[in-house]
Parts: C-alpha cells; sequence; structure tokens
C-alpha cells in the first residue's frame, strides 16, 4: 500500500540526510520526496511517499516520531487532504501531431510554457491520477524528457 | 548566488541518502529539493535549488559528477530552462474576506482546491517569483498551512 507521509522538520543541518538514511537504512523504498520552506522561515515541510505494508509504515512512522528536528509527522489517509504534484513534460512534435498534443494539454487544464521547432514543452498538474493519464497520452508522440514534483498534500481539516 | 542543479540518477538504494549527505556532509545549503520518477522506470530525476559562490557550486557538481549513480548532472544557467513550482496553500477566511482571497486566485490562474468554513485550499503555480508574490498577497489574510514542491527544471534546447 502507497502512503503519503507529510513531516514538518526544523531547518537544522542534515535533516534531509537524516531522514533520507532513516529510509534507506532499513530498506524503505521512497517513491517521490521533496522539500520546501514553509511560512515560518524556521521550518521545512517534507513530503514523502512510500510503500509497504502496515507494519513497515508503522515502523517508518515511529522512527520519523524519534527524530529530534521533526516538528510533526502525519500520515496521511484516505479523503482526509487534498494533494497535487506538477509535472514538465517535453513532448516531440511536427507539423500533424503538434494540434492533437495541444488538444489534448487543453482538455486537461495543462499549460504550454516552451514551444521548439520539434517539441512542445507542457506543465501539468493534478492528482497522480491525473497527471498519469496525461502522460499515458502523450507517450504515442515520443516523451524527451520529463521531470516531477512528486506529492504535496494538505490535510482538508 | 542561487543555482538549480537538475541530476538524472540511476534508481539505485541510497541513492538520495548520498546525494543528501553530499550536501550536509561538506555544508552546502539546500534551498528545495524534489526527486520523482521519469519516462525511464530506471531513472529519476532530482532538482536541487542551493546557494553559493561560483567555486562552492562548481565543488557541489564535481562531487556530483563523480558519484556513479548520476546519470547526468545540469546546471541550468539563466534563460536556458524553463521551471515551475506548486504550492498548496491553506488561507484563513471569513464571509468578509473569502470574495478577496477567491478574487486574488482567480487573478493568478491559482485554483481553489478545498473549501472549509473557515479556510480555503489553493493550488498555485508558476515560477518562483509568481509564487512568492501570491504568497505575499496571502499572509494579510492568515497562512495556516503551507507545502511547496520546491523547482523542477527542464532545458529549453
Amino acid at each position: 500500500m502507497r502512503h503519503t507521509i507529510s513531516i514538518l522538520v526544523e531547518n537544522k543541518f542534515g535533516v534531509l540526510t537524516r531522514v533520507a538514511g532513516l529510509f534507506s537504512g532499513r530498506g524503505y523504498n521512497i517513491d517521490t520526496l521533496n522539500v520546501g520552506p514553509t511560512q515560518d522561515p524556521t521550518a521545512s515541510r517534507m513530503t514523502i511517499v512510500t510503500r509497504g505494508d502496515d507494519a513497515t509504515v508503522e515502523q517508518i512512522l515511529k522512527q520519523l516520531n524519534k527524530l529530534p528536528e521533526a516538528l510533526e509527522v502525519t500520515d496521511f489517509h484516505e479523503g482526509e487532504f487534498v494533494d497535487r504534484e506538477l509535472v514538465l513534460v517535453k513532448v516531440g512534435v511536427n507539423s500533424k501531431t503538434r494540434a492533437d498534443v495541444m488538444q489534448i494539454t487543453d482538455i486537461f487544464r495543462a499549460k504550454i510554457v516552451d514551444v521548439q521547432p520539434k517539441s512542445l514543452t507542457v506543465e501539468v498538474t493534478g492528482t497522480e491520477e491525473k497527471v498519469g493519464k496525461f502522460l499515458e497520452l502523450m507517450k504515442p508522440y515520443g516523451i524527451r524528457e520529463l521531470t516531477r514534483t512528486g506529492k504535496v498534500a494538505l490535510s482538508r481539516s
């Protein structure tokens, strides 16, 4: 089962290394991870998507809660949170396929952020499912490059 | 000076820890970092925003290039790349301020992704500058929670 874990951490030196090491040292998978500033200049928020059975994830959470730099650890459950990710994807196009790619981009309310003679770069945001669907549709045109932020999530409460 | 570094890495165990450790071990700052899958199931892409003088960043790049799991390391220079980030922000509202927040959201082509009696959660994407401007405008209403993905970037070429 996949889990989305959000950790508010103190901006202390090496905290990212410690969190990453906690996962790799115990053989836990990280699907995506991101870390960025918050409204509080002394704290950052990390979001990690990981896989594992309930016992494994419980262990991860216990270890994270033990970190002195972790101010708050949340394991989000289905329906309790809003999550989004952003993907930039460079798709190969020619004079015949450009309109098709633009049309699909439009349907997904995605944005074309760069145009080159043989490629379009598209910004698409949404849930993992929506973004995944868009990328599936782009595949036949040729995905040249791709970068995704990984999920960020906030509770609904 | 701030640098945006993109690293294509092999999906090998502990690569995130090694990259993070390389920064913390040498006293380099990480402003934001993210890592996610690419179109190639054996590789992930990391984007790191760091600060430092040219000599420091040159050293970072040299160290990254030495990592056996690093398939490609790019230090993006002004104008050569498209970059975007995504922020989810929960803003406090009441019956008087809700319309104002909705209006600003509209101007920034941001999206309201959750509504609660006393808050709105907004998804905003764009360059760091645009996102920063939006957050500045939200401050007076009360930012309850905030999570940002950090930049992702793709070359224009």
